[in-house]
């Protein structure tokens, strides 16, 4: 056992550093890479993709990993975690061909330059044979994964939160179509909001918008030795240790909103990742423990508390300070309904709290379709339009604006989408569970997020991925998972 | 030889990669990596140095190259020089014990931290034991490699700037010593220079300041989707390949002249390694050929391009244009004397032009007393002083402003500092070389550098690695190396 667990942590410490590395490429790439590096970067990642693969299949390593599994209840409990992990990815060097796997990698690696060409054309068709490659590899990776216990788009859907399949993910969108979706057909019919020109027609500059960010930053208390605040086009958190963990956001010039929000969510994001125990940060159980997990972070961050008139009770003075002439005349109520609308809309990322797990519902239904071969990558667009129209009400003219709006599916990230609509679900069941403990509106009154962020710390964040979904859902509400408590938030939230 | 070939590059191939990951970790650490990131980056980089260290001493790696260079006739021209450099690079994995490599790097890996607490509490002695143990491998290293062609400190040297030991730079500074030191003391004794309090006292806004160097970077025709212009503490070029080539600068506040000149350099370094021929760009043969060459291209776009009277009589408008207060009633005339200034001074980095290549004389004389034996680090201070005096004209009062000022010791590059001047000293040839072809003043007042740039291309950049820097120059100039063109031009300049 000694000698098995030494090979595994040997290998282990090459295997962090080739998932350091490629980590900082992404983010180099999604930050401020030169356009033209990319033939050049993919080649070096070809390689590390390449020693990565050599070190998982190597077989004395292999075999360390399946002794210690059928040896694992001698093992310390958080190792033993991990190697549950290790050997349930075993399965992707067992039964998948390394060529098949490498190429796919090197091609979801480039994919995204070809789809952000695509989408700034609006051309569906330039990036339908990648994305027809991309589908079709996801498709055998099904079969080469299936097992008695779990087949088809569960095994994708597993891999980004373990424990959800199509069974889980139907009973919640089920809840959501015969709940949610007749209540904000009902509640955008009509969009009588009216707002004061100031907010919707003035210049925000972005220097400001950059000072407010960085306020926000003290706000929630989150570490600048730790990690950092940088711009590019889609906001995203980047993590790999309890010592680096970074975010990013986007300002436009016409709007402050969107960079106040994209800032608190991926601080949600952040948050996680920096609270994770650091006796992780050596180990594959750093970060978060599934994708939904960590939606609901961000989630609550961005729409619980940074949406909350209690919040910006405290908080409106400061960006009063900064726009005194935008926000001239315009009380916090108002702000906050500003802040707040609930409208159709077309494109994921900007759609409002009300609406955004029905923008999630449709990916969801098309991967469905796509991984069981009922819907063709090039008849793609038409679904789209159609479950567009049913569940929000609404569809686009352009693909741009259609099926063209994500960069996921490039990434090879199918299966993925779904964990965003939990995340807000999950959120609302966790808020109510703290809530019990403290008032959170309180806290927010009084401007100690360093509350929110111990009770989500010892609740959630400690555990990195030592706990499964739904061990942590039970750790922090005592219940299992039930949909039913982000509908009532939903519903109360938005009659008014 | 066609095996020792495929050997050869697909070793290569991964040792491209590693350089990658450690050029894009260096890059990322000196921009913008949170403080307390560097331990689990350290951790990394061990991981990489090691993996590196395996495969450049892996036997039958060796044996391909040894073979190789044995049969280096037959080899196209290029390759024959890769296969050189990698031969002369052996020498260090078979000649220096691996133990004391390894704790050399571990040594200097740590040692700028020693130094940079030393230099800020002006504490030499804090230091002097870790510099006496750096300079006590170099001792060593030379004897380990010492062949009957070359000995003592020319092993350093030519680690740098390959073809130049202590005969040539002797020869070169000699030449300083007997004409350029009694001028710059002459024309440096008094300053009476007196300059409006608009460019002296003067706030220069940031952002200002940085649309100036956007500017720049269009004026010098510097490629943005192959590069990028970042801020750091202290300014410098990283390339990778010629789609990847970052540059940055810094701003201060109270003074727009050294981020104008700091972007102007660091262009001219990153403009050579974008036109290097990119079909090097997976070879070791990518980059510039020797520090010198490099610093040439660096200083003549910084000190004869950008210094000079044709380049501001078109770009002075658009600086006034930013700073229409900060230079109300100044006309280009007197911009271009202020940014000429030369005076006597004490740090080697802020020194003007004419006093440069002073300072680093300073730096060689020591180097080669230190590798000689004939000085003791713990005398270094004071023949600092001395020798400062002798010069520059001026001494330091304290260690801080004297021998504790420069990191490069620190990281064990001893050798290296002679290169600045040799730069400055190439670019005065090269310039008159070029000025035969076509008019350069004209060039500039007609807004043409992409003229000079092509020049520099076809008669420099192009070659990469694959010639000396000796025939470079004969290349670019049809002579040898001749310091009076420096010396001249500085006298010319600064006789006015």
């Amino acid at each position: 056992m000694e000698n098995y667990i030494k090979l595994y942590e040997a290998t282990r410490k090459k295997l962090k550093a080739y998932q350091y590395f490629g980590w900082l490429m992404g983010w180099d790439q999604e930050t401020e890479a030169p356009e033209l590096s990319v033939v050049h970067r993919t080649k070096q990642f070809q390689v590390l993709a390449e020693e990565a693969y050599m070190l998982q299949s190597n077989p004395s390593f292999m075999e360390a990993i399946e002794k210690l599994y059928e040896n694992k209840e001698q093992l310390d409990p958080d190792f033993r975690v991990e190697i549950k992990n290790a050997f349930k990815e075993l399965r992707m060097v067992k039964k998948v061909p390394k060529d098949e796997l490498i190429a796919y990698q090197v091609l979801t690696s480039q994919a995204s330059q070809i789809w952000a060409k695509a989408k700034n054309e609006d051309n569906f068709e330039a990036f339908e044979p990648t994305l027809e490659k991309i589908v079709e590899f996801n498709k055998k990776l099904v079969k080469y994964l299936e097992t008695d216990e779990m087949k088809g788009y569960d095994i994708l859907l597993d891999m980004y939160e373990e424990g959800f399949g199509v069974k889980e993910y139907d009973l919640f969108f089920n809840t959501l179509k015969d709940e949610l979706v007749p209540f904000v057909l009902e509640v955008t019919k009509n969009n009588n909001q009216r707002f004061s020109r100031k907010l919707t027609k003035s210049v925000w500059p972005i220097d400001k918008q950059r000072e407010f960010s960085k306020y926000l930053l003290e706000v929630f208390d989150y570490d600048q030795k730790r990690g950092l605040l940088k711009e590019s086009a889609h906001p995203f958190t980047s993590g790999v240790s309890t010592s680096d963990t970074r975010i990013t956001t986007h300002y436009h010039e016409d709007n402050p909103v969107s960079a106040i929000f994209s800032t608190i969510h991926e601080m949600g994001h952040g948050i996680y990742e920096l609270q994770c125990d650091p006796k992780y940060d050596d180990t594959f159980l750093h970060g978060g423990t599934s994708l939904g997990i960590h939606e609901s972070q961000s989630r609550m961050a961005e729409n619980m508390l940074g949406r909350s008139l209690s919040f910006w009770s405290v908080h409106y003075p400061k960006l009063v300070e900064l726009f005194p002439k935008q926000l001239k005349g315009i009380d916090v109520q108002e702000w906050v309904r500003f802040i707040n609308q609930a409208k159709r809309s077309l494109i994921r990322i900007e759609a409002d709290e009300l609406t955004y797990s029905l923008h999630v519902m449709v990916r969801y239904e098309i991967e469905k379709m796509l991984i069981s071969g009922k819907l063709k990558v090039k008849d793609l667009p038409k679904k789209w339009k159609t479950l567009m129209g049913q569940y929000v009400g609404m569809k686009p003219k352009t693909d741009k604006e259609g099926v063209l709006q994500d960069i996921h599916w490039s990434g090879g990230m199918i299966g993925y989408f779904p964990t965003y609509a939990l995340g807000s679900a999950y959120a609302a069941q966790i808020y109510e569970s703290m809530n019990l403990e403290f008032n959170i509106d309180e806290a927010l009154r009084n401007n100690d997020i360093k509350k929110i962020n111990a009770w989500n710390k010892e609740h959630i964040h400690q555990f990195g991925r030592t706990k499964t979904p739904k061990e942590i859902l039970m750790i922090a509400t005592n219940q299992e998972f039930n949909p039913q408590y982000f509908v009532n938030y939903l519903k109360k939230k938005f009659s008014n």
